[in-house]
């Protein structure tokens, strides 16, 4: 009915403009339901969350994870058993009206309280350990700050996964394997890179001994925050009583993980970081439709586009023909726009030279390919696609940090819309001013230190000129 | 730890033990979470949920519905739209602590009134239908019966799938297409027969014109209700607004059907059809664990389960090999009341003839199957371990509804765990006298006329005597 369908809208001069408008064109997200925070995920954008979720619960599962369903409710005492998780949450919490003679009850910010109360009674011996489960879930905080839709928002859509050992070394392990899985799955599939974090000692999960965040650079240069991963204190597994009984029938407090990929939030990072002035761009292996067919008039070609259809399903492809009365030129911005990798166009001309004419969305180039073995053309070209994606972002993501000598070099980075990086007095208690001075005069958040490798400080804190113990990055945060 | 595994309940004489039992020896559901209605739904009974979502949603997407996902919370605005509605909900509401300066929210209890405030937006011409959209969600009901696991919790794990259409006789058409995909997944696939019975008026989903429920004749005789389709009324859709334009520009209100596959009270029929007094009978479709490998001391046997497993993982069989140190006798009846379909013994002796033990769950049957082409053969088996699964399930159901002749036959076929069939005065309002009567003095429900097929009525009511005009069918419920 006359919809424009054209986008351009440059996404380095206008990013803000560029993410509130592309969710809205693709129909990825919808603002107007009424409530403040909490937005409809239309359904191209809960198709893309569809396969990050199979892909990330597939590689939960190969790892040895459980998939578990727990109650989206938790009882207030759960959540007053440790000090500092019960703090940290308070502020963000829904609470049910209560009824009367049951409990209070709050929607879960995180379940750490509710899978806790339920390894006490299921972890009883070493042989119950590891444990290691996950769930898929909707989790809820109220949110102070502004929302913004998949990025703050006060529902979201998450995977939990809650791990136990028997010993701190194999939580810690867990929690640098969970880091490869951000890398395996974030990064080298949804062609997301990031920084893996080690939290300043202000900046942990409420309730962890330490806390790794992957940090994600937007294009705006502001950071995001993708999968943390803790390691739960004991104290806190003290409070829930959960033990077990070693080897040499001793009661033990065994050690935690939890990680938490949400998937809604990183569907804002997928879109951001390859999208272009035209629209979205979908990896191919994320994108609900991965070739859009479009018919032209002409003999033969609607028993060739069934045909091909009908071959693309049958190797899991996920293809659509518009058939639809649109003008061709109209539909090509449409899907060009929605962000489908390939564009298959077919007409007589085309089918005469056992052809079909591909367009290829990140490119932008269009080439012909024989008509035979379209699903395995389209495989190769679909991965080949997709490490154009993230040789791009990878690309990007390489100057996104900046050495920083001086004060004035940090103001200087962090307003050209790059991360610093810089020598710190201490990311433990003593820093914490430093880092405020970093938040109220430089508008930045200290992000850490890095939670991968090892960085040696040296020399003095660029803030308070204190002997130097960390090298930290900062950024600008949403 | 010396836990006892065996199980040995006799599912007919005492079907709520066996129930209760079962979940808990077999870790589907854990009911110590502490708060009333809200069970943890353990691996077990996850991953097979898990299953049952991927078909259903395979099913939907094949058949035109997209995903979407909405949010959890529903203003109460949105409720107080439509008078039955809200009348038919509101006891059953969870309400959220109303945060000053907004709306009063409350955990969707089922998400017409979210879907159609957005239906209201996008919905424009004729061009936008049909509209046919789901989501997999968590809802939320303040249940005042009695709770049991899966059967009735105050959360519960369902798809509803919103349509609409241009035209009354669309909708019509797709209320009974929902039948038949009941008809094809629950039935055809999970192995659960049922009786699509059209609910009497006073039954009926609030705001709806119709409702067909699909009715599970449970193992005790009870009558459990799964997926319902409803035709919603017109003042429904006046209410919320929803309107479109027609090819001839005539502004027109659409109409709307709504269907609720509920997986987790789904999964209560599945376990409880199949099982047996040694446990747990799971469809090979739906096992989380499809065979389980135990293998034996001796040579060459860890290279050849090794082998076998990965032939079997590689054709996407579910398998599992149990290497624990418990003695195979426990091994061997663990896997049994887990209902895992085959069970795989691997010793030198199987070798030696190049073949494998399997131990077929249903049947209990032990064959002796060639090591070669593993995967076909296990294939094929369990196609056919799940036809066996279906035909008993029919088998069942077949003797389960006894025609009536006379109130005394009707207190008979209750009395030993049957579905009464008989001449009813009217399901329109001036039955529901008759239906009280049903209800307080047999407590029977009257489920409603058939939905699938017209049944005649003949002579007269066996409750009032009055002219008959429906046959009904009547049977104890949860």
């Amino acid at each position: 009915m006359g919809k424009k369908t054209t986008f351009n809208i440059s996404k380095n001069d206008n990013f803000s403009e560029w993410y509130s408008e592309i969710l809205a064109k693709a129909e990825v997200t919808d603002l107007r339901y009424g409530v403040k925070g909490f937005v409809v995920i239309r359904p191209w954008g809960a198709r893309i969350i569809d396969k990050m979720y199979r892909i990330y619960e597939s590689a939960l599962r190969a790892t040895g994870h459980d998939p578990a369903i727990f109650p989206a409710v938790i009882p207030e005492d759960n959540f007053k058993r440790e000090a500092s998780h019960v703090k940290g949450f308070s502020s963000e919490l829904f609470w049910l009206d209560k009824k009367q003679g049951e409990d209070k009850l709050a929607l879960r910010p995180t379940s750490e309280t509710a899978f806790y109360d339920m390894y006490k009674i299921w972890i009883r011996s070493y042989r119950d350990l590891p444990m290691k489960m996950y769930q898929r879930a909707n989790v809820f905080r109220n949110e102070t700050k502004a929302t913004r839709p998949l990025i703050r928002s006060r529902e979201f859509h998450w995977i939990e996964s809650h791990d136990v050992f028997a010993s701190k070394k194999d939580a810690e392990m867990q929690v640098q394997d969970d880091i490869v899985m951000t890398e395996e799955v974030m990064h080298k599939i949804f062609g997301v890179p990031f920084l893996p974090m080690r939290r300043p000692q202000w900046d942990k999960f409420p309730g962890a001994e330490y806390t790794i965040g992957s940090d994600v650079v937007m294009p705006d240069g502001r950071v995001i925050q993708q999968p943390s991963t803790h390691l739960i204190s004991q104290h806190f597994t003290k409070a829930f009583n959960v033990k077990f009984v070693d080897e040499k029938e001793k009661e033990k407090s065994p050690w935690m993980t939890c990680y938490g990929p949400c998937m809604s939030r990183m569907l804002s990072s997928v879109l951001s970081l390859h999208g272009d002035d035209s629209g979205l761009v979908l990896p191919y292996t994320l994108a609900p439709v991965q070739v859009v067919i479009v018919p032209f008039d002409g003999d033969g070609v609607k028993s060739a586009v069934d045909d091909v259809r009908a071959q693309l399903l049958k190797e899991y492809i996920d293809v659509k023909v518009d058939d639809s009365d649109k003008r061709p030129g109209e539909k090509f911005f449409y899907w060009e726009m929605k962000g489908v990798p390939f564009r298959m166009e077919i007409g007589e001309k085309e089918l005469a030279k056992d052809e079909v004419s591909l367009f290829i969305r990140d490119t932008k180039e269009k080439i012909s390919v024989s008509i035979r073995d379209l699903p395995e053309t389209i495989k190769n070209l679909g991965a080949e696609y997709d490490e154009r994606l993230i040789a791009r972002a990878d690309e990007n993501f390489g100057s996104s940090v900046v050495d920083c000598a001086s004060k004035s070099d940090i103001k200087k980075a962090l307003n050209s819309g790059k991360v610093a990086r810089f020598s710190f007095c201490s990311c433990e208690k003593e820093g914490a001013d430093c880092a405020e001075f970093v938040e109220k005069d430089l508008q930045a958040r200290v992000m850490g230190t890095r939670g991968d490798v090892d960085e040696k400080a040296k020399g003095k804190c660029l803030i308070c000129g204190k002997k130097a113990n960390a090298v930290v990055y900062a950024g600008k945060s949403y």
